[in-house]
Order: structure tokens, then C-alpha cells, then sequence
């Protein structure tokens, strides 16, 4: 940390201003708000060629640098990038907005009614890898929900996400909120990171990461202040003897294969030691997809093309085309080793008996538990809750899929008619 | 710091038996938890005599200290304090089991049913100071949630504690759940509370402090653990130019004097400028009930017993019978004074305008926001919850009392049958 005072009392003023900004936006219309989110879209599709030339010339610096094609990739922001990007915020506008809803209400024996009101966090911290899309999703969450962003983006994806950053704060100028309710951290020097980790002198309410596994470590491991994320995804599925074998076959393949970079890929699949039968066409099916098997000494023997699996493999998250295979003893053997070696994310069986089923999805101690599913559904958008920011393992607040309303607190009003205590 | 390893050892193996008890708790039904609870009763009323002594064991202790007397009061336990302890394990008991509701489900266009189901948090840590009723209370409460609790109480407290804990213990044996369900750390040197706010090893999800500033002060500041706490509650009472003096007198004289020392209990009256008739009757009242009133100008033109409020005093926690009391420029100034002074625990507005009223309920961003009712009503057994274990000031999770459904968290349980993402 060799942050100059300059920049900190930069930082710090940045955090009292998006703390200002909050406080207006809690208290934001949803239609101001929405008009914001569509003026947005239309300054990034007004600015798309100046966004491309800044992206082609954050794409340049990098490529002097020895980064990985996928890390490129994710840099690079092609038309219809940007499109989808101007897209996802008018997609942001027509969801709900969470703010103001009544959640639950109740009169009390006095005649006191107590409602619980969802409203705005406040202003939430996103520390993210360099994805420039990231910064017009996050930004565009943060403020449908009533909180300020305070973007913090990957050096190489720099220029991008400014001129992204100013096509944000264009829309919300032309509505008359706040453009500070989206700010961009501007160096990008580590300490910046720091700062936010440590609440920004009070100001950041919650952080989000957005990124690898070292970033999200990172973040788990500095922040004093909540942090909603997962570090990883080892996704289980469980085939039970009384799975239909056509279903466990479908649901194995999409549930690893469909996309194996998503944190809700599955990386290990476990078979009913009483299924015996059940090992050679579902091995088959995952290598004949074109996905290396790793496996215990049951699968080896099944198919000569399954590598033995070390005790590493089985807490490990390829999001690659490689699976760990293995047998366990019924339902009671998948849900202990689900709970030695998983990451509390999203795990599935697949049985035809109703018992078992609920028994999994029960026990199996894991934000989301699904039966007779794919894995794959651990996804806001597929949660039906429109968009997301990530998905969190932690316990408290937000767990799986955070999209809007992960994004808000609650507040108790009570309405009385002179009340006291007695 | 300075932890032999040993009772470092011996820390970290209570939180690894806390949690493997948590997950016994986790799925024991509703029936056994609520029949050990009466069975802990049953210890405490058959072990009144031993607890008794211990704890008379413990005051001489205490006395031979430089304590106040508000401190050996609430160290003391007498046969009805016992007995109130024993009969508030009995109201856990008798209260509905969070564990295992469902929230809310729907049904995806693909016909996966996603249900949101409650579930415990895990491992609470409690750390209080020489109360020993919180040992029971807290016990009891983590219990009926499903979480294990491990019990750090003040030291001056310690053989009480004991006492207490082994009849608690009793009854988790005679039903046969875990008795390190509810576990007391052994030692009482200050590393073991540092042990526990790093987390204890990954074994603690969820730290609970119970008692005064500086405990909770140094709990929200080392904690690497979620808190659930209020550091102070400078709750206010703002009346409106449009309220009924009569109830606004009454409100204030309960929210101030029913009780001083709890939380809830007012430190501010805000009085609206439009309405200077109202200030010289609510000071009289106020004063008439014993209570010294620290005002701005105005106030003290109205009545010479009115000493003068610094600029400390807005912001000053009294839990004592003395009150700041000052003019605002109507509902905006009593907002604006609440956002600068205030610690956003609880705060009222009395009038008979519901326009301004609502808007004081918007716009106030504390915990608990009032209407024509106390400030003393911020309490879990006033909202309904049936026991509380504190109120929460922070904003994520638990907003407010923290009572049983705080006290657990949620997952997503999908039922399909045979669905994969396209």
C-alpha cells in the first residue's frame, strides 16, 4: 500500500460523495429511475464507436502484456457487445422495482400495524476483473435497487469502463439524479482496493466481487464489511439407484457439459453404489461429449478411458471439460461427501423416489439443492429474478442468486394511534 | 494475547464439536428441541439451590472488585430471577419452529418449482458480559433456531454461567441431541474472545454480543465474523406542529421515563419551530417526571430548568433520566437532525398529519421508524417475536429485534423432473 494522501482523500471523498447520492436515490421514483436506466442505453448506443476505440486501445496496452485468450476475450467488446449492453439496461428498467414493497405487515393486540419495508442498502462497492460489461450490468443494478455503485474495475479494461462510466452518468444528468449515485474509482493502483475492502471510511455498505477465484479470495479474506460472493462452485450431482437412467444421463451431461466456465457447472459426479449398472452409459455419455473422466477404482473399471482421480480432484473446480466420477454408498454417502468436499453452491439428485429426493434436499447443507434438475439453473436469470450481480455461498443475506432484491435491506414502519408502552 | 496453545487447542476443538452439533440441531424436529427446552427448565427449577450458590460464590468474588452496583445487580440471581429463567426457556419452547418454513415458492415457465426454505445459520457465538440469564436465554434461542451456540460470559459471572450451562447441557442429554450443542468456554482470559471474533477456526458464522458500548465496540471493530448488534440507541422523538399535545406528551414521557436504560428509550425530542406552544407544556412534563432536560435557546427561553445542550449532548446515549431537547424547522429539519445525530435504531413522529407522517417513515433510515406511538416499543416481545436476543442497527440480514427467524437463514430447494438448461 503506497497510496499517496492525495489519492486517499480522493478515495474518501468519492465514498462521502456516493453516500450523499444514496440518500437521493432511496428516495427516487421508479419511473425517474427507469428513464435513467433507458437514457443510459441510449447515451451507449449514441457513444458505441467511442466506447470500441477506447476498448481497441485498452485491447492494445494489454496485448503487450502476457495475458491469457480468455482473458482478451472477456476485455474485448465487439457491436453487438455493446448492443447487449444497452439492452441489459433497458431489461434492468422493465423489472420491478424492489424499493417500497411491503414485504410483510401485521397488526398488533394494541392496534400498533407493523409493516416491513424493503429500502436500499446504500452504497455498494463492486470490485470486478477487467469485463467492461461489468460495469454498465453492475452499475445499472445497483441503481434500479436504490444504491450508489462505487465501480472499481480492472486496470487493463480502464478506458472502456470510463467511457461506459460516463454514458451511466449521462442518463442519470438527463433525469436529474445524482451522477455520483455511479462513480468509477479513478486510479487503479491496488490501494484503491484496499480502501473499499476497509468500508471506504464508512461509507461502502457491502462489497461485491466480480471475477476469479484469486480476486474473490482476496476479497473474502480483507473486507470489514459484508461481502456477498462465492469463491467456488463445486456442484454435485448424485445418481440414485432409483434415478430413470435416460433422465441421469441428460441431466449429467447439461449439468457439465452445457457450459463448463459457470460457477453452476458441475464438477463431480457421484453414483449410487447400488446402481451399479448405472456407471458404463453415463461414463459413455460425459467422454463421448468430449469430457476427460476422472475416476475411482469402480469407474476405472468400468471404462479404460477413465484416469484415476486423485483426493485433490474431488474438491477441485475444473469449469473445464473434466469431470471427477465416483461411487457412494446411497443417499447418506452422496450427502457426507457433498459435505466434505463441496462448496456449499448447488448440488442435485437424480432419483424417481420422493423420499430420498427430500431427504437431499434437506440435508445437503448448499445455497441451492435441486432434484431431478441441472445444476445449470444456479442463475438469477433463470431464478426468474431478471438479472444478477453473482451468486453468494455465504449464510447471512443474500444466498444463491443475488439480483434485486439481494440488493436491498428492509426497514419496520409502525403506524399507531398514540401507543405507549406499559 | 497471550493464549497458551493449549487452550488455543482446546478453543478450536469446541468450535470444530459446535459444529458438527449444528448439524444434528439442523435436523432435529421441532418436538425434540421444544422437549429439551422443558427439560432444562425442569434442571434449572431442580438445580435452583446449586446455581444460587454459585452464584453467591461469584458476587463475593465480585465484590471484593472496585464494581458498580448496577453491575452486581445484574450479576445477582435470586429464587425469582431463577424461576423467570426457568419459565423463559418454557416461552421458547412454546413458541412456532422457523426451521424447515417455506417463504415462498413459485413456479418457473419450465415447471421447476423453486421453493425458499428456512434453515439455521450454523454456529452462533454469543459473548456477554456477568448476566447469567443471558446464558440461558441465548442457549435456548440458538437452540430453538437449530444453531449451536458457544457461550462466552463475563468472567465476574463465570461459576454462575457453569451452573446454568450444565442444566441446559441436561437437557439436550435426556432427549438425546448433542450437549455441545450449547457449549461454555471453559477459560475466561480475553484471547478466547479474540479467537472467537476471527471466527474460530471457520466455525463461528455469526457472532452476538450482549451487553454495554465498549463490549460491543470491540466486537463490531475485530469481529472477521458477521455481527448482529447496536452500538448505542439515540432514538428521537420528533413532534410535528400538527400533533395532538396530549398524546405528544404522553409518547414522550413513555419513550423518555418508562424505562431509561434500554435502548429504546428516547435521548432527543425534536419539537416542530411552527409550533412554540408545544414546548413550554412537554418540557413541564418531562421535568414534573424527574427528568433533566438539556435544550437549545429556545428551549431554554421557555423554562429556566432547562441547562444548556452541547453540541456533544444531540449525540449523547444517556440511558439516564436526562433528555436534549431542541427545536427543528418541521418535519425536513427533524430528518435532517436524525440522519446527523442519530445511530439508526428507532425513532417517532407524532402528528395527525399522515402526509407527514409517511414521509418521516420514508425518509428516516433507521431500523424502526414510528407513528404516533413510543420509542420503548423497539423491543422483539412488543413486535411479536416471542424472545428477542437484541436489536441489529446494521443493515444486512437482521434489521431491528433479532429474535428466532433472524436467527436462521435460507435455500433454494428446486423439484423438477428431468429439466436442463438449453
Amino acid at each position: 500500500m503506497n497510496m499517496t494522501t492525495g489519492n486517499r482523500d480522493a478515495m474518501l471523498a468519492l465514498g462521502a460523495e456516493a453516500r450523499k447520492a444514496a440518500k437521493a436515490l432511496a428516495l427516487a421514483a421508479a419511473e425517474q429511475k427507469n428513464r435513467a436506466l433507458n437514457a443510459m442505453a441510449a447515451a451507449i448506443r449514441a457513444s458505441a464507436a467511442h466506447i470500441a476505440e477506447e476498448n481497441v486501445r485498452d485491447i492494445s496496452a494489454a496485448q503487450s502484456k502476457d495475458l491469457k485468450d480468455s482473458f482478451l476475450d472477456r476485455l474485448t467488446l465487439t457491436p453487438s457487445r455493446i448492443e447487449a449492453m444497452a439492452k441489459g439496461l433497458e431489461d434492468i428498467a422493465a423489472l420491478p422495482d424492489p424499493v417500497g414493497e411491503v414485504m410483510t405487515h401485521w397488526t398488533r393486540p394494541n392496534g400498533m400495524v407493523i409493516s416491513r419495508v424493503r429500502v436500499p442498502i446504500g452504497v455498494i462497492g463492486i470490485i470486478y476483473e477487467s469485463r467492461p460489461n461489468v460495469t454498465a450490468d453492475a452499475g445499472a443494478l445497483c441503481l434500479k435497487s436504490g444504491n450508489a455503485a462505487i465501480l472499481r474495475g480492472g486496470s487493463d479494461g480502464f478506458r472502456t469502463s470510463a467511457a461506459i462510466t460516463a454514458c451511466l452518468q449521462q442518463g442519470l444528468r438527463e433525469v436529474g439524479l445524482p451522477e455520483t449515485a455511479i462513480q468509477m474509482v479513478p486510479d487503479s493502483d491496488r490501494a484503491s482496493v484496499g480502501l473499499m475492502l476497509e468500508g471506504l471510511g464508512g461509507t461502502i455498505d457491502l462489497i461485491v466481487p466480480r471475477g476469479g477465484k484469486s480476486l474473490v479470495a482476496r476479497v473474502q479474506k480483507d473486507a470489514r464489511v459484508p461481502v456477498f460472493s462465492h469463491l467456488e462452485g463445486i456442484c454435485h450431482v448424485y445418481v440414485d439407484k432409483a434415478a430413470d437412467l435416460h433422465m441421469a444421463e441428460k441431466i449429467v451431461l447439461n449439468a457439465k457439459m452445457r457450459r463448463t466456465g459457470i460457477c453452476g457447472a458441475a464438477e463431480t459426479i457421484l453414483i449410487d453404489s447400488a446402481a451399479p449398472a448405472f456407471l458404463k452409459p453415463i461414463i459413455r455419455t460425459l467422454i463421448d461429449a468430449g469430457c476427460a473422466v476422472r475416476g475411482d477404482r469402480a469407474a476405472q473399471a468400468e471404462d479404460s478411458r477413465v484416469t484415476p482421480a486423485t483426493e485433490e480432484d474431488w474438491s477441485t473446480e475444473y469449469l473445464d471439460a473434466i469431470v471427477t466420477l465416483g461411487v457412494v454408498d446411497g443417499v447418506d454417502g452422496a450427502i457426507a461427501h457433498i459435505a466434505r468436499h463441496g462448496s456449499q453452491h448447488t448440488d442435485s439428485i437424480v432419483t424417481a423416489d420422493t423420499a430420498t429426493a427430500e431427504k437431499f434436499l434437506r440435508e445437503v447443507d448448499s445455497a441451492i439443492v435441486l432434484h431431478n434438475a441441472s445444476t445449470q439453473f444456479a442463475d438469477g436469470g433463470e431464478f426468474g429474478f431478471g438479472a444478477e450481480i453473482g451468486i453468494a455461498t455465504g449464510k447471512l443475506h443474500a444466498r444463491g442468486p443475488v439480483g434485486l432484491e439481494q440488493l436491498t435491506t428492509f426497514k419496520y414502519q409502525i403506524r399507531g394511534a398514540g401507543q405507549v408502552r406499559a
